[in-house]
């Protein structure tokens, strides 16, 4: 509650994540018998389970988005959505605390016994997530004294000196350190720390498979593996971990586990996992377009990743992921009309690969929920003497200092299509402290701007780019900061192991990715178009769906692709192959694409070598 | 038995398939219990099935490799072995004709109850390719007689007016065909064609998958799609049936399929199936090269599917393809010693992909046995007056002709490594017939030269590349015919939007595809290498394993990889990013690849743009 955005780019999609999006799940999961379930293992309703096994997990990520969504804008209609549902996961309950409505009734003596596959703790983190969101939203007990009580069953089965075990599927970590930070009750820190180590140990308790990141101990791990959203949720509760207790070897692991993600698994709209067959990740530098599996979960699993390090370390590269990721790994997943989901989104179609209005398995929907209603907790953080600003968007924050004193800012940006960003100090306690403002890695820092009060500081921006610069002061209400990034469009080329891009570059502009669309070429096959070693482009208004985005637009070259009839291979005609034509091309940013009619999509765009 | 192949390609491959090979397999079969499947379930053993239920169709491929093998290389000690798998076979067989050790004893009740996922009919109709074989081999009838009375028992659950119904793996209604062949019993046709037609009614019998090919009846179907190696086997069974029935709406299937297979999903090398999910094809254009699945059982149903495609039509397209597919496709799936298997074929790798002795799953190791046993009956086929010459190798063949008379032909030629093929006629009958030689589709037929006795026809040559050359005559005992095949090194580049070949090249010379090893390029990884425009490639002998081959020596370009250094993604510098330093570049074929020292590889090569 403490950021309201104001802007054009994030404000919409929140405002359609509330009135859309999180009442058409609410629907979907009263449709497909998810809140049923619960009504069922309470005995409000007779019936059988219905759907898979996790399905609670959906349910408790929408209360999750509910709640962060109540934060920021009270809505007397959802609260009383959102107690109703709770109020029936609180009569699911058992009286030992236990609550997984797949294995209560006739599957009760089944409960912990396949913990592998069963998602049966996963389950119980989401609804330690959503206990969390909903406390911290609301400032309401109920449902987090049904994760309290859930929590205190899971440390009589599995806390120290009991069995030994962690859920085949990561979650419930990060889900005990938050009941540990609202409680400051050590047993469910220590819980959490038990099943990160209980991973990879011999004989292993998860089927030792990279898979379930199974194979090694998360202190031993040096590379993404297996599952993509399963090693990233771990991730995420290993460094909550880390920053309760310090782990040095735990932040080691992670340390390295991040340099292998960004530097050999990681797509350049932040996504993760390249692989169809297991959700998986690849081998490194094994990065399809077409086939990217890129699921959406993990993107927002990779988001949360970063913020935790981010704030055990103050580094602004993993800002620099979240942010990336974010705009260019999360949003593609939800449609602009907050309607309809992808759960892969690939960087590159040929126009089949459309967004639909829910899954069998649903994982994906109230994930985007929830990290879009909780967006506005993501652009600041705090320490001693300092606010730092993570991300960038017309808004306005009252921040608390730990010293209980407030700070008020106010951004004026059209950010993300523009880099001017004007900080309005609206308020302030009279002492001094420093505004950290993220350099983004992507920023010319030699043409980047930073005036203060209209003082020209540029000469301090040298060497900050993908930093965080820190402007320090005794600061008055009034003072302005405002900085001007430049937002050229660049041209991204992949490490030359990324077999499927060499001789293609992405097109970036300021954090976003862009891509070429069907719909803006008629009558030219976009996988035919090769930009010219010269192409210039130019930013340009366009609207899709409900939104004003910046185009790119310049000049390509068509592929005659007479000679490629009925033709697979063919001897090779030397570099002038390819670009004979000319066409006017347009890019747009990634995450707007396939928002009108289907086809073909392109991120890696040829260079053409015959300029 | 009438062709005897006394080359120094072929024939070392086909005495250590003999010596090696067979022998280790029927090792591998009894070890793993496969044998004593057989031996249980006729109750002179005892104990329970071992392995995965279609375990069945191994000892039956390995039956069929054996038989083979007798018909060109007569082995008392292989045909005593032979004799004893057969009759554990024959003693397993239920007095009612059922065979499948899976569903004898305990689950016979299980018999036929789920036809889609069980491989019960695969497994059968292995046993019928086998005993065909065996026959036709040996002239011996037992395994005849145990296939037939299988074949009757599934006529009388699945023929004319019964039960509808095929199996979710084609397989069957190739051996079926077979059996026919043999029996003229129309009922074995019937029931081939049945289970053909079965695919893709409305309810669907199979689930209604593309994965089985039972989305869409056989003879509406455009798209090779779902489990690759179930759609090539499907498309033979199909095949086979038009050869007898002349069903020209399902024959106008095959020509659709097969254009869509080889214009848009085959690997330059014939490789099929480019994912690993569901080992199935990929959608136009996606041919991945570290990650083709391209399993060595779909090239050998590609070349089964050709040879036959060829003998309805008598056209070279398909002996091109049946012909590429071996070198390039079959031949790597074994290692040059014989006793290690590739079940996956990837064009690209970073030297963890090496063959294994033995798979769980382990369809591809007999399967290749068979088709090396079986290869010396893939070089010539006769029509009335002619002698169609498909596969050049140093061999010696006695052919029957039509009427009963017949012709020795004498293959002198160092093919695959040299393109001069003398064909002496040793004998002959005194009657006008034509000698049809295939020119094969990569000649350079103004480069080609034709002599009969001497007397140059290259002129009758134009226009004939990817032809059969007809040379028609009253031939006597002496006459010579010289083909000769220039052989240069070929660059092949892919469609367009075959996204990962992008700016790169793949090397051929004659029927072979080449890849860079690593284990010729010390010092420098083989993936940061590039070919200059201008590059010449000088041949050179080089010996791999037990094999000499002609290896393409050259220049390449070595990327400095200093500035990538921890970097995924960065701006793109313009193509001289590629190729600064020089070295020497040897390019092996393909199919001898991962026969020394593990390391990367890579079919398809940058080709330098700093020119």
């Amino acid at each position: 509650a403490a950021v309201r955005l104001v802007d054009t780019f994030w404000s919409p999609r929140l405002r359609t994540n509330r009135e859309v999006t999180i009442p058409a799940q609410l629907a979907h999961c009263e449709k497909t018998g998810r809140i049923d379930n619960f009504r069922i293992a309470s005995g409000r309703a007779t019936g059988e389970f219905q759907g898979i096994y996790f399905n609670d997990s959906d349910v408790y990520k929408w209360v999750e988005a509910a709640s962060w969504s109540l934060a920021t804008d009270p809505d007397a209609r959802l609260e009383s959505d959102l107690d109703e549902v709770i109020d029936q996961i609180a009569a699911a309950q058992s009286d030992d605390g236990y609550l997984n409505t797949y294995f209560m009734g006739e599957r009760e003596a089944q409960r912990f016994t396949n913990i592998k596959d069963m998602h049966e703790i996963y389950c119980a983190g989401h609804l330690f997530q959503a206990a969390a969101a909903h406390h911290r939203a609301t400032g309401k007990s109920k449902l987090l004294g049904v994760a309290c009580r859930l929590a205190d069953h899971l440390d009589d089965v599995f806390g120290p000196g009991k069995r030994s075990g962690a859920c085949g599927h990561a979650e419930a970590e990060m889900g005990l350190v938050e009941l540990y930070r609202i409680t400051r009750d050590d047993r469910y820190l220590s819980l959490a720390h038990l099943m990160i180590s209980a991973r990879g140990v011999a004989p292993p308790l998860l089927g030792g498979s990279p898979y379930h990141q199974d194979h090694q101990p998360v202190t031993k791990q040096t590379e993404m593996i297996g599952h993509a959203v399963r090693h990233l949720y771990l991730c995420c509760g290993a460094a909550d971990a880390v920053s309760e207790t310090g782990d040095r070897g735990l932040m080691h692991a992670l340390d390295g586990l991040w340099r292998n993600f960004t530097q050999k698994k990681m797509y350049i709209t932040g996504g993760a996992g390249s692989r169809w067959e297991g959700e998986a990740f690849g081998a490194d530098y094994e990065l399809p377009n077409e086939r990217a599996y890129a699921e959406t979960c993990a993107a927002i699993g990779s988001v949360m990743w970063n913020w935790r390090m981010l704030h055990i370390t103050g580094l602004p590269q993993f800002a620099d992921v979240m942010e990336m990721t974010l705009y260019n790994a999360v949003l593609p997943g939800i449609s602009l009309d907050g309607t309809r989901y992808f759960y892969q989104n690939p960087l590159a179609d040929r126009g089949a690969h459309r967004r639909e209005a829910w899954f069998g398995c649903a994982c994906c929907p109230p994930n985007i929920a929830r990290m879009l209603s909780s967006l506005p907790g993501y652009f600041y953080s705090t320490s001693a003497d300092e606010v730092y600003c993570h991300l960038y968007a017309a808004s306005t924050a009252t921040i608390s200092l730990p010293n209980g004193k407030s700070v008020t800012l106010r951004q004026e940006t059209d950010y993300p299509w523009s880099g001017d960003i004007v900080i309005h100090i609206d308020a302030v306690p009279d002492e001094e402290f420093a505004l950290c403002l993220r350099i983004p890695f992507w920023a010319n820092e030699s043409e980047a701007g930073l005036t203060v009060n209209g003082v020209d500081s540029t000469d301090r921006l040298q060497g900050e780019a993908g930093r965080y610069r820190a402007v320090r002061g005794r600061w008055k209400a009034g003072d302005i900061v405002r900085l001007l990034l430049p937002m050229p469009v660049e041209w991204i080329q992949s490490h030359p192991h990324v077999l499927e891009n060499l001789g293609r570059v992405a097109l970036q502009r300021g954090p976003l990715v862009y891509c070429m669309e069907q719909a803006d070429h008629a009558g030219c096959d976009v996988w035919n178009i090769s930009l010219p070693e010269d192409s210039d482009f130019a930013v340009e208004p366009r609207r899709i769906g409900d939104l004003d985005v910046i185009a790119l637009c310049g000049r390509g070259r068509v592929h005659g692709m007479d000679d490629w009839r009925e033709r697979l291979y063919q001897t090779y005609g030397g570099p002038d192959g390819i670009g004979h034509g000319e066409t006017p091309i347009t890019a747009i940013p990634y995450f707007a694409w396939a928002n009108r009619e289907a086809g073909a999509m392109l991120v890696w765009l040829p260079v053409a070598t015959d300029a």
